[in-house]
């Protein structure tokens, strides 16, 4: 287990890779990029679609295995190199973050995505009204469980979630004042250097004009 | 710990409600439902959203916390009472089991469900479109994964997630000919006692004329 350096398929502005790339440098877990353009619609050359059937990213190619899925593979790294610990101990703490991440893994990003954007036929108004909506109900989660991150003092994998959701809301221009909880723990991951070194313009299939 | 009866606020047609509902069953644990009728938005409701400020179901009040979130609610009953398991032991195994669930419960249901149906304007080909996509991928996970159940032949939360999720395929007129394993699996589940108690149908605030 382990001895190949982990790859990466990823698109340098996909939540979901940018997730995943956060849990790694955290975890100080070393591993290759390989570049899955979205817009170029790479993720269904048949070679990407043998490694990964939903056509999406990311794929991590990990201890031998192919692994998708965004949550599954933060919880799958939390299981398997445990430390800095991403979840609390207590089950009740971890249902807690669980349901943030839930909150943006389901309730926002799915439905604001660009597959799901271009269907509605609305433009940006979609995008823009989804996060709205999802962050007044992560904004009220926050009230109960904020400390400087989104749950407590500690980094968690709600906090990885959150970053790319807030990129994604400045995109579709959401107005961020009604969001001061949100707007705060966002300034202060984004100070952390893992948080920096995932970040789309840090990625190697970030356009130099953008 | 556990000694007040646990309470699951649901509405009898809710995705989220029912998956939790048939976790609840298959673990065993009695518990009271309060239904939560979304046709009169009652989940608006202020008593409610101070109990659930994500304003949906289900809601469930246990060890004297409260609890959001389907999936959050999902494996906090896996970690508290982890009898029968609904997850594999392997870390590996887990990973493939949380991308079905996580195929269906972002990729699938937050797309198609009411609030997202009605704000397209699309009436129910949105729905239809979205299954079918979504099915599509599952089928092609269920070709690595699936034995008697989705992942192998013991149940898994990724069966809890299915049999909703071809409940509603069913409402959008989806065309399941192209789908037989997801059809087979479906098929084999509704015959378990503890999916059959927690099917819509079977719920106190089903109504009577459905």
């Amino acid at each position: 287990m382990g001895d190949q350096k982990p790859i990466l398929y990823s698109y340098y502005r996909s939540s979901c890779s940018w997730r995943v790339r956060t849990a790694l440098n955290l975890k100080g877990i070393k591993y290759e990029t390989r570049p899955v353009n979205l817009l170029k619609e790479e993720q269904d050359i048949p070679e990407y679609e043998n490694l990964n059937p939903l056509k999406m990213v990311p794929t991590l190619i990990i201890d031998g295995q192919i692994l998708t899925q965004s949550v599954a593979i933060l919880e799958y790294l939390e299981e398997t190199r445990p430390e800095p610990a991403l979840l609390p101990k207590n089950p009740i703490d971890k249902a807690k973050v669980r349901a943030i991440v839930q909150s943006i893994v389901s309730d926002i990003q799915p439905v604001q995505n660009l597959r799901v954007l271009k269907h509605s036929g609305q433009g940006s108004n979609w995008g823009n009204h989804w996060i709205t909506l999802g962050f007044r109900a992560i904004e009220k989660q926050f009230k109960e469980t904020a400390g400087v991150y989104c749950f407590g003092d500690s980094i968690t994998l709600a906090d990885l979630c959150l970053v790319p959701q807030v990129y994604n809301a400045n995109r579709f221009e959401v107005d961020l004042t009604e969001f001061p909880i949100i707007r705060r723990i966002e300034a202060q991951l984004n100070e952390l250097q893992a948080f920096r070194d995932a970040h789309p313009s840090n990625q190697i299939d970030c356009p130099t004009d953008s």
